[in-house]
């Protein structure tokens, strides 16, 4: 892979890793209704996130094109992350706005 | 792709899509805590329904042991849906036997 | 899923099989490298096709960014195909097309 | 997710990565037709570890299935670039050994 990717690549790997530790976590909370948007984003993000990785280490020609889309699908988890006070989604929220910064400064 | 595989590609697409709109339906109901492990089913069942489709088109090697794979993850998202009224799982769990049917006829 | 995403659906998964066929055939064919760029593009191709099949079937709140990037995708890989005489290459270019033109019509 | 996932997720990204630069390098080689088997089984290995990945991180029952799996496929791969003395080949061959070593370990 191209090594100028190295950050965005380590980024999304750990936004993948905090947005699918609070879809599990948020699953078993005892209030699901109010996490419901945020289980929704969180595998939205964890799979553009997957798909971000496949396409850099394989130097996909529409790079570009893939990690813009991720820093969108990123911003909006870490709003709907942001709101909630569980450690789970305070973390997945601070992963999230790391990747989209990435994402964007690299796409930039 | 191997044309022996018609079936089991045809109810593994259908199964995805049963699977996602059921995951949608579920995040969207009144009582979301009631449907946590049916939404975290309807997760890992589209994902492998997602992977044995692409498996399958590709010619993949490894075909055999991915659609026992999802022939199990069927039949556990069918379990868990069969037990809710709603149209979505209904219509999910009658999806997920009929791929995971396809599935174990196919590896046999 | 929202029923107006039926034909897109319906291309996204027409477009995989082809896609993922072309791969396949394009690895054994007599002179592989002449075949590169086709391979790497039905790969880049069948994976897009199989996230937006999984975005649309989840009523994902980024279908429509989604679908762009298919569109795209679609007509970068028809564009190589085309090029190639081969049957798996002539239907797969085809099968993108259609698939472009799907997107594009409902990302509109 | 559960930290004692920790060293197999790991491994699992490295090889992700690893097989994808393969996969890459390979489609770039002089002579690609030698190579066939070797991009064929990249995307094999670099799917299921990406699969992998998504299946630990949020905490997926069918885990240990998916990376006994995992564990069948890195084999198969580190096998196929073994034969190819290429650097790509070779350090691909070591990363699809360690993430098949970690896999059988864990899931044992």
């Amino acid at each position: 892979m191209n090594t100028k990717y190295e950050e965005v690549l380590k980024a999304c790997l750990e936004c993948l890793e905090a947005c699918n530790t609070c879809f599990d976590a948020c699953l078993k909370e005892e209030d699901v209704k109010m996490m419901a948007e945020c289980i929704r984003l969180d595998r939205e993000c964890a799979d553009i996130c997957a798909y971000a990785a496949q396409a850099i280490t394989r130097n996909s020609p529409f790079t570009k094109q893939i990690i813009e889309l991720c820093a969108e699908i990123c911003e909006r988890c870490a709003e709907e992350c942001a709101k909630h006070d569980y450690d789970h989604c305070q973390r997945c929220a601070e992963s999230c706005r790391k990747c989209a910064e990435a994402c964007r400064k690299m796409a930039a």
